[in-house]
């Protein structure tokens, strides 16, 4: 990491054509490395970005949020434009600005929001087939809406997902107790929404919860099939996972500025 | 041809990754050839494709209508199961039906609909800068629409495209008179859209107005300038064409079943 000005990012991709964001032996692309190699190229230097939630393959983001540091300033407009003339289409830098001191993209963040979409159309146009799963056409929402509040709430969710080893969190890297402020299911349409809030997620908590949604949609299963997980840990009772496609990080909320700058901890 | 029964279907694709609608020789990927293949590997013989309209390359389609003949009599639930499975993602039957008689989905067509979509967005998601193209963010709706109406109507609209020879309409080869019903234009957001329906439209003649409205929109100007072009035909006054990515044939219409049924010409 260089001694550089450090800023921070929005960054919005289609996962159709990633191997996720982190980069990885023998998966040539990924967001994290075409990301890198467009902000090395703008430097002149080689830079390391760090994101605020390392999505799956296939996950888009509308609202991902990254940093990174430069080796000298650079005007946030000019960084905004250089950057996106040397990604590929299929990523883009939304907002860029100098960071705060201090500021870590994931350490920093208060709470995401991820947004899962389902079509309960027989067959999906293809540009909606890219960013929404297929659900039973007759799918129950009410029900499903009774599940999703049984999630809601600070609990252990390790049957839903793995805590990801970080090294800068070694102390609580055994714990798989997050707190989930809601889950939010609406239908537009033909379209089924459902809108995941917390502070932290496990990998591949959300498309677990997304299976258990839509089993309990078209009746698979009892809403209180969400209390019997919780209750039990048992990975037997688990749905299927909902797709990767269907999933998009939404959101990353930090501290307020003036917050942040009067040593509130970030 | 073979004389076997006739199938009409409804086929939507993105058109990102295609060269267009029509089979050109050195053009690998056009979604004639996709769907001839898909169809002909389903009947187990080749498999001829007739569209209601040949959309240029990058052009996607909601509502595409296409009539076909197979070597037998084919359920159209099988026929739409069998075909998408053989489908690439980009491309979708998502509807299909025996024809009636005589039935032809260019020459049978009453009007089409055109969708054209902007985003005033300074930068687009990735997965909405495959269907939108970008437009300036203080467009001017009123101005566009005022230029909108004036295109509207019977008129010789050569100097907004041109006219595809066809053999099997060599009568009127040569005129650019078209009616075109209306262009509504309205915003949603930070989107823009302009919906062209009429009888039938030369080939670049959307994309031709959309530069239009798009400069009307942006005050480099007047809406009257659409009154200059149809009555003088120069080419000089005309605005660059729209990108296509932003265009999508939305629909084709054509006679009631009943009335085609009973003898009315399609």
């Amino acid at each position: 990491m260089t001694d550089g000005p450090r800023y921070r990012a929005r960054v919005a991709y289609l996962g159709t054509f990633f191997h996720g964001w982190q980069i990885q032996k023998n998966a040539p692309r990924t967001v994290q490395a075409v990301l890198e190699a467009a902000l090395s190229a703008f430097d002149g230097a080689a830079v390391r970005v760090v994101a605020a939630g390392r999505t799956d393959a296939g996950v888009h983001a509308d609202g991902q949020v990254v940093h990174f540091d430069l080796t000298r300033k650079r005007d946030p407009e000019r960084l905004l434009e250089g950057v996106n003339a040397l990604l590929p289409w299929d990523v883009r830098v939304t907002d860029a600005e100098e960071a705060v001191p201090g500021f870590h993209a994931r350490r920093s963040a208060v709470w995401k929001e991820y947004l899962y979409r389902w079509s309960t159309e027989r067959i999906l146009l293809p540009k909606d087939s890219l960013v929404l799963a297929p659900i039973f056409a007759q799918a129950d929402v009410g029900r499903m809406r009774d599940a999703a509040r049984r999630l809601a709430g600070e609990k252990d969710f390790g049957v839903f997902g793995v805590q990801l080893a970080r090294k800068t969190r070694m102390d609580d890297a055994a714990s798989t107790s997050r707190r989930l402020h809601f889950v939010r299911v609406e239908a537009r349409g033909s379209e089924i929404r459902a809108l995941f809030r917390g502070d932290a997620f496990l990998r591949g908590m959300v498309r677990s919860m997304c299976g258990l949604l839509a089993d309990v949609g078209r009746g698979r299963m009892a809403p209180d099939r969400a209390d019997a997980l919780l209750a039990t840990g048992d990975r037997a009772l688990l749905s299927q996972k909902a797709p990767a496609h269907g999933l998009t990080l939404l959101r990353v909320a930090y501290p307020a500025r003036r917050a942040a700058r009067s040593g509130v901890p970030e």
